[in-house]
């Protein structure tokens, strides 16, 4: 998705969310905005949010010197999703349809997105897996069954720490044998890295790579090598989350976009209200044509 | 009142919204926002945001050919407050404390700012002035009360078309001969002007200047020698709503802030929620010494 004008105001706000929330410091907070506000008045439009993104926690990280900013807050709602994963799995397991409840509970895990929204308490967490059992589903998912049916490689590309533990649900009721899940080479916002995976469990039940890379979502050229083979040879992409979508979206691949749609760009780009629990399939070009 | 650093993503977003009322050219949309965020990038920041709104707005009329992109919204608001006036006036005359009743509308009606909310409605207005009645007041009504009585010259600082016609209210419970009314000198947002001033039937009752400026509040510099003759001789200032307050904040002067604390930085600056009815008193730096 390209960047909006829209996109630029929100920007600078979660650049200055992003450095309140990490330094109490009012130089560091005052360069990094300005930073951010001088970067976006260059910014090319056709590259997506996203970058923009990488480039301002990449200063936030060195002017405090802190790599993981985000540590504690993931470590928090792993916990938390941990704490309710028992039950979640057994309102899985008894509905008549688990893979539908499992994909709108990992739907449901995609608010824990400290990017758009830096002060996210755990209630806001409980209110929307409560609401995300009833809600209609924006999207097809009987296509979604199929295609996770037919696929011989699937590539699920995670989004948020904490997310992760719902991602688990919908995951364990896919063949884990054909899953691969894709989480961030090194520390942006609360995206899952491979020691939030390792806490979910995650990698005790699929095989779980890194992308190299640490900007949100998944920009191409600066994922590594190995995760762009695997990306062009997967039969089935499942992208969770905003900012996966952003970078995702124009890629020619067959990709179930599943997210909440949290901000009103994306829900115009995506076609849904705000709030929606969407479960978008873009298909590749060729099989348009096929 | 110095810009924070909260005000710059709220500057970004304004001069967005402002652009996209003004015009449906997107390269004009895009080239002003470009242009607001290298300004938000080296702005001092212990001038005011006015100061940025002026600039941004300069710009929206340079680049659309439109000398007063919002007269239609002003016209619309004037006339909307002016078929209420007949009520309120009847309400101000009929209540215990007419002064009091008048000064509640007074702030009820600066909730017309298309600068913090370029999408209102006349039922938003219609609301804020139900509340406004029984609301408590942020300040102290008495000591307003002895400061226009004791005042041998009043300078009133108008803010928008439409709320004048409200002002009008409490300037009719005031000594009209001892009151002048500033208007501001060129279009600015919905900022009134002699032509609104007129409309609202102010212009009848006591004298109307305007303030050579084309800035949003009062930026002292930017305004005519006798505007500034004017303000440092009264006796008395009182100052509407929050680009007012932004530019005359710091001056030492015995004012009252008549307003309602639409932003949350504002609402930081003068000690109170956010949304009250504000009448808050600053004395000249002498009388305290006194």
């Amino acid at each position: 998705m390209r960047t909006y004008l829209g996109c630029i105001p929100c920007i600078i706000r979660q650049a200055l969310d992003a450095t309140c929330f990490v330094t109490d410091d009012e130089a560091i907070q005052e360069r990094v905005l300005r930073e951010a506000l001088r970067a976006a008045s260059e910014l090319d439009l056709r590259t997506t949010p996203a970058a923009v993104g990488q480039q301002i926690h990449r200063l936030i990280r060195q002017l405090t010197g802190n790599p993981d900013p985000y540590r504690e807050v993931k470590e928090q709602f792993n916990r938390a999703a941990l704490a309710l994963y028992p039950e979640m799995k057994q309102r899985v397991e008894s509905s008549p349809d688990p893979l539908e409840t499992a994909l709108r509970l990992a739907i449901a895990g995609n608010i824990i997105d400290f990017g758009v929204n830096a002060h996210l308490e755990e209630s806001e967490v409980n209110a929307t897996l409560r609401d995300a059992l009833t809600t209609p589903i924006h999207g097809d998912v009987e296509a979604f069954r199929q295609a996770v049916a037919g696929a011989a490689t699937i590539l699920y590309l995670a989004d948020n720490a904490g997310e992760i533990v719902f991602d688990r649900l919908l995951i364990e009721q896919m063949p884990r044998e054909r899953v691969t899940v894709v989480v961030k080479g090194s520390p942006i916002i609360n995206d899952a890295t491979m020691a939030d995976a390792q806490t979910a469990g995650l990698t005790d039940i699929v095989e779980v790579i890194d992308n190299g890379s640490d900007a949100p979502g998944n920009i191409l050229e600066t994922t590594s090598e190995e995760f762009r083979r695997r990306f062009a040879q997967a039969d089935l992409v499942i992208s969770k989350g905003q900012g996966n979508y952003e970078t995702v979206s124009e890629e020619d691949k067959d990709v179930f976009f599943v997210l909440k749609a949290k901000c009103e760009v994306i829900a115009r780009d995506l076609g849904c209200p705000l709030g929606s629990l969407v479960l978008q399939h873009h298909r590749p070009e060729k099989s348009t044509l096929a």
